[in-house]
């Protein structure tokens, strides 16, 4: 028995339209089996940078051979390349504007297509809804078994973004804030290796906001304490035990971060 | 091997409740093999017109054979009659409130019947959760391959709404918002075919703004620009190129719209 | 056949971030099979009682032989026990938080189990994210068969909360707003089998607001009155026809409901 083929979806269609049914609708009708799970919906609208970090961040959960198809397009309809990728037995369809880019820092692409086999795609396709019409039926394809050389043409290079990195310095790391979640927690660009943990114990700075101790978990500080935690995604992230550290610092997407020495 | 059987949902119940959970919970146990799809369960609550164009909108994306069970029902619990329709293979259960409406302008129902079979039905329905206890089963049931005849008895007639049509005049189209997506896009009830597109170049004006032009897509025009693209669904939209329209202009559902020939 | 096994999964992730769709990539690599159902990832942050809750409204919709998935965790990476239930053939994986609380009033677990067999969770489990490394991967497990005793070591006692009861008095039964959903309906912790059905008609007071009448559903009374019905689950719900009752009342979470003798 081969498993049910795995169809991922990310979006920034939101829920409260049935674009993201009619995405499955399509899928439905081309591999029925496939379990279609979603990542998220709520990106920000046309925020392909959001979208990068939410594919970056959930991927490596998934199974081998699953097909995650991203439909963050503020290009939709125009040249801009729509494409597919293969890391090993796992698939990527969506659009070539760097949402992509996140998880081709940390893997290279074994193959890249564009997707000019309209033989795969819905004949009329919408120049507003690609997502339905479009990448939807090639990512169904793909799950339903399609080889991944029939989606089109090869892509010799594409999009790529740049990130802000963080510094080096001598005695500390600067960073700044990458991401802000659901619970409010600010999630850094600093990633668990950059930081010398043989040299513990580390202090976080917010700004002006600090020194913020480094902790293993919420639960190791008391309530309303701001802590700086490794989280799931190996990224330093400052949080608010039992609260929200978005709420409680006010701090905004890039507000810099640095990691020092602690006391 | 025939394929899994696919169950569109569509409701006003939200997703911080429990509700929705509940009622696929109960389709679970009765044909555990349905895929089940979300069109949106964000409608605003009890509003029919507003869960009548969401599906109308995403019904042709589906599979024929599709179930799709809409619980848009600010009658819950009264006599007003529960129902389900057949058009070729597909089925529609849900209130007769007028939540099928858009789809039966397009195409006439094969066969209609009231859900007056208790027999599969929950033994104990709750007068205020009719989605869970008399249309989820019914649903299911039919998913599992009970004839559409089981549902009950044979309906002759249901509930239409009155919806405003554009007025085609002598060198216009008045028409009017009908809805606004989660992009700030307003989404007019101005259909392609009501243009004749062999007089393009047309503009558009929204109330005093205007004039807009008609481009084929968002990406045609510079960011920040108002444009008007004949949308996926076929009907004609307002946008504002990454960002919002509604924003923008402040315009509301029923805002007037005219296409007139360009300059 | 064996009917594909039902996991439910109820958290306060939210649906903006990679949370809830992790934890899925995670289960569909180890039990592909399985139909994976959200009850509601909506809970407020860290709101044990409001999970209870909609658990508890949930559960008896689902099949015998689900794995319920709760994830409502403040404690999460902490030493609070990590637990699974069983009751009959239905599965509970989540803390041991009393987020099973409200479940446990009504029905004895037949087991509880630790989870301290590490060889069923993921190798390298996050502090911050046990419900991706530690609770979806037990649950997957579950749902694809393994016994529940290779969960871990027996649980002789767990965490159990204190949930306000109504006061039944000489003639009228003092309880209280439990719950607000998303139509702004009032759930009250009145049951039921509280009120001596044999003596209707009744009235409800919540607060000074009332007296407001005891109706069979919403529909039974005109559009913007306030009507108390018993609901979905089997108790009190204060309603307002066509509208938000804690809209109009302004109520929260707490609130005094009488339920007195008719005029």
């Amino acid at each position: 028995m081969t498993a049910r083929p795995v169809i991922a979806l990310l979006t920034d269609f939101g829920l409260q339209d049935h674009y993201v049914g009619s995405m499955k609708g399509v899928i439905a009708g081309i591999c029925p089996d496939a379990a279609i799970i979603d990542i998220t919906h709520d990106v920000a609208p046309q925020n392909v940078r959001g979208a990068a970090f939410e594919l970056a961040a959930a991927w490596p959960s998934f199974p081998p051979g699953t097909v995650f198809l991203v439909v963050v397009d503020p290009g939709v309809g125009t040249d801009r390349a729509a494409i597919a990728l293969r890391i090993g037995s796992t698939r990527f369809v969506g659009p070539d504007n760097g949402v992509f880019d996140l998880v081709l820092q940390s893997r290279h692409a074994d193959e890249a297509r564009r997707l000019d086999n309209l033989g795969i795609q819905r004949p009329t396709t919408s120049v507003t809804f690609e997502g339905r019409d479009r990448f939807a039926p090639v990512a169904a394809w793909l799950a339903a078994g399609t080889p991944f050389e029939q989606v089109g043409s090869t892509l010799t290079s594409g999009v790529r973004l740049t990130w802000t990195l963080p510094r080096i310095q001598a005695d500390r790391v600067a960073g700044e804030v990458m991401h802000i979640d659901r619970f409010g927690n600010l999630i850094t660009n600093v990633e668990r290796g950059l930081w010398p943990l043989h040299r513990p114990p580390a202090e976080v700075w917010l700004g002006e906001c600090g020194p913020i101790p480094v902790v293993r978990t919420y639960g190791d500080a008391p309530e309303g304490s701001l802590v700086a935690v490794f989280g799931s995604t190996g990224r330093l992230e400052v949080a608010l035990v039992s609260g929200s550290a978005a709420g409680a610092t006010r701090a905004r997407r890039g507000a810099a971060v640095h990691v020092v020495p602690g006391a």
